[in-house]
């Protein structure tokens, strides 16, 4: 498919109702239960979502237009959440994110950007040069991406109770990404502050 | 997660809620693209949900509970939806699909299914022995593998677009489950009937 903002604007619009259809009202086990060690769960995907909102994709846009490749963007912190959100209720996140989606979405309409803009250049701190089309298709990718990331987080808790049927459900043996040891490591103080049970 | 039904059917209960936040509305390129040769679109996802509703789960549950191992289950027509849907809309199906899982879970409850039923045995066609907790647990983790497939699906759209945030990506790398030879050409007639367009 060609890159279309409006179509990816299509995505960007959803993704807040997708995780509330998703998470809204569920017990527990299915909000903080995670797919392995040292993995996310569904209540930290929605913390990062969020964290993206508030600090990532907007200044990127925001930096390609106005200082090209010159300025690198600032990384973007994988794990900010743990700080950020063990205090919070999912049903908070998911207010906070549909919030801060929105109010990017009305930020990103108001730039008007036009097709011969999105071939604008930035600077990624790891991946060098990439264009605004890049980061504007990878935002609404990234969306697909953690709406995946959930689904496999859910499908985990039943790995056991479904029994034989687990070589049918691709989803259980999907590549597992875990967090790197800095992540490891600010979930598990994260945790301790609250003792929120693990899984 | 221990298998406990009341949280299963909190699983069940959201589907139809989420493939319409994931899909109701969107241009035809997220609907009808898939991820790969012979791969479902989401489209052809919601057409599979719709089958098994229809024609597996509750016959399957009841199969268990009246006849247990003696009788086994009928084959699970995982194509059956090239046959069924390609004259409807996606908003057909996802009405569709609202009710038929909402006549089901209304159905599970009304059997009023006791902890020591789960433990009993129906015979699957090719997986042998399972129980009924498998099969209510598979239910459940088989939305979560079709919902995340669907978002495997749409985020491929964008594969070429994010140039180097691919490799970020995760679900742009998961593995890809292709039809057998019968789904792919029973997918070529059903679009050669209607000149539905193939990604």
């Amino acid at each position: 498919m060609t890159f279309d903002l409006d179509q990816a604007m299509e995505i960007l619009e959803r993704t807040p109702r997708v995780l509330r259809a998703m998470l809204a009202g569920l017990t527990d086990g299915w909000v903080h239960g995670n797919y392995g060690e040292n993995t996310f769960s569904p209540f930290d995907v929605v913390g990062h979502l969020l964290t993206g909102e508030m600090t990532d994709w907007i200044p990127r846009v925001k930096l390609i237009l106005e200082h090209g490749p010159a300025k690198p963007f600032a990384k973007y912190d994988r794990y900010a959440q743990f700080e950020d959100s063990p205090n919070k209720s999912l049903a908070q996140l998911l207010d906070e994110f549909e919030r801060a989606r929105a109010a990017n979405v009305a930020a990103l309409r108001e730039l008007r950007i036009t097709p011969p803009q999105l071939a604008k250049r930035g600077r990624h701190p790891a991946l060098g040069e990439v264009t605004l089309e890049n980061l504007l298709a990878t935002w609404a990718a990234h969306d697909l991406n953690h709406v995946a990331q959930i689904a496999k987080a859910m499908a985990t808790q039943y790995e056991e109770a479904v029994g034989p049927w687990r070589e049918y459900l691709g989803i259980l043996r999907s590549p597992v990404t875990p967090m790197d040891a800095d992540g490891a490591a600010r979930r598990a103080a994260a945790q301790a502050a609250q003792s929120r049970p693990q899984r």
